[in-house]
């Protein structure tokens, strides 16, 4: 179906021409994924990668490192914010240690791709080697071949890791024109003197490392393991044709690697929040997408998407139950 | 219980302080409303009033003003945007013929409570009499008692009525200090000619009626019986303490009289989306309000609560259903 069809179909329904605003772009979207006049949305799924990062060590988060571990267990536990949205919206949720420093007992519920007990400090050097990340895509590949079987057409993705924001901030800053003081951001609730340091702390790993260009030198630079895996299980989604939930400012930093590997990515991405972290709005821009929600979460683990899911679910229900102005004989416009 | 008790509970959870952004308001409002340290949505309803208005007859719409009832047959028949809604967030829907120009053969369906078949046009006279008001907002205490007895809590408001944006406008210019013109939009989609048209019909129907002050004086002159229904239904569900779901511009314009004839109102009131109309943003920093969608909705119908609705519900389900640091064993930030 070209998007003049897709179109037309949306402004045939029984409402002003438009008056669906996000909604209507949002149909389009998903309806020039799914080639087909019933849109669909089935089995939705989430997966939040969870990983430490050796710059945590130098003092760039409110919150202590061992803050990674307890999350895991909160998820594990049903406890955490991201459980309870994806338990009320329906969505199916794996939780994935891409690199928690923190020896697992269990498995069972908790997928094992565990790269290393954490990153290097990228302060002083990279973060990863190249065969890490390249070890980090093929686990991402397996867990989203793996819900694929399930039919999953939309899928979500989330983090948990005390640092990310930094490491996000260096991946934006060096794929995009954002000066990095733009980049960096309160995270988890820095207070203004810590957030000058982290400023400080991220430009001497700027000198550090000088220009790189290529993203995948830039994500193993910069990245976590849950950021490598992020990025790589939205290359491995985009590959089964899934509709991809994004995030905040983390998996923002994800699908700007990712896009820059694959720029037709972005045709499948639905931005789901924007994030209250500064950055984060400069790069809707970039991306010249517009967020479904701005409601100041700041909370990361994909619980921008897992809110955002019913809006997306209304979107592809106006598109296949409304009535057409003709069905319902209703007035069009003048 | 008392505000500082509830915010407790909210920052204890797991997750930064405040990074639940709207959502803690959102809990936080619905805490002091319940006074339950366990919050509960029951039985969502929504109303839609529908009305048409005299002053449809001067030009100020994009619609033919028969589209009032085409839409309301739309509504019965399932095809509308908020029928679709509704049905998806499990959102009870009664639709109340509140003065349409027509003559509906069949009531199983739909709530009559036409006060008339139309408001006068109040380029020339008042849109009603203060008799006809007072008659709307019996129906409309009746109407919302009989849903009170299923338990109803929280309940939304949409209305239909071809000419009503023009009838907000003017209500809003009344009782707030926006001057005219900020107050007139585009409805349902005028051209710039159409919308200095619908100015100028306005600014004439402003010299007409003079100074006006009295909130029921102001809603009977420039009402119509959608609005003036929907104002007393918002002042009735306040009694039962509900919680009120206020969807766009025209429930905007509502609950403002209410508000004025009933200020604490405003407490129990969860303000769904910021619409498309112009005015609309200044009505809420007015209220100091902070909307939940900003998605370029102008459908009107009350589709912007039952978007909204599934957002509320997770404001309740973090706060019943997350951990805290303590039962999660998380460390807090220090």
């Amino acid at each position: 179906m070209q998007k003049e069809e897709i179109q037309q179909i949306i402004d045939l329904k029984t409402k002003p021409l438009g008056a669906l605003g996000l909604l209507e772009k949002i149909a389009l979207k998903i309806g020039l994924v799914q080639q087909n006049s019933h849109l669909e949305l089935k089995n939705p799924h989430l997966i939040v990668f969870a990983g430490d990062h050796g710059i945590a060590q130098s003092g760039v988060s409110a919150y202590p490192a061992e803050v990674t571990p307890q999350m895991v267990f909160n998820f594990l536990q049903n406890g955490a914010a991201i459980n309870v949205f994806c338990n009320q919206n329906e969505i199916e949720l794996s939780i994935v240690d891409a690199g928690v420093n923190y020896d697992f007992e269990d498995y069972s519920k908790l997928k094992n791709c565990k790269v290393a007990k954490s990153t290097k400090n990228f302060l002083h050097e990279p973060a990863m080697s190249l065969d890490q990340l390249n070890l980090s895509f093929d686990y991402a590949k397996k867990t989203v071949d793996e819900i694929a079987k399930n039919g999953t057409n939309i899928i979500g993705f989330g983090e948990m890791g005390i640092g990310n924001t930094s490491s996000a901030a260096m991946i934006i800053h060096y794929l995009t024109d954002l000066p990095l003081t733009q980049c960096v951001g309160r995270g988890t609730g820095l207070n203004d003197e810590q957030l000058q340091n982290k400023i400080n702390i991220l430009s001497q790993a700027k000198d550090k490392h000088g220009k790189i260009t290529d993203a995948k030198q830039v994500l193993a630079t910069f990245g976590g393991f849950e950021v490598a895996q992020m990025t790589g299980a939205m290359l491995t989604a985009y590959e089964h044709n899934m509709l991809l939930m994004i995030d905040g400012y983390i998996a923002s930093a994800a699908i700007l690697v990712a896009s820059k590997l694959k720029p037709e990515i972005l045709n499948n991405a639905i931005f789901c929040h924007q994030s209250d972290e500064v950055g984060h709005q400069y790069l809707l821009n970039y991306f010249e997408e517009e967020p479904i929600l701005k409601i100041n979460l700041r909370v990361g683990e994909g619980t921008g998407c897992a809110l955002a899911y019913p809006i997306i679910k209304s979107a592809v229900n106006f598109y296949n139950d409304m009535a057409s102005f003709e069905s319902a004989g209703v007035s069009n416009k003048d």
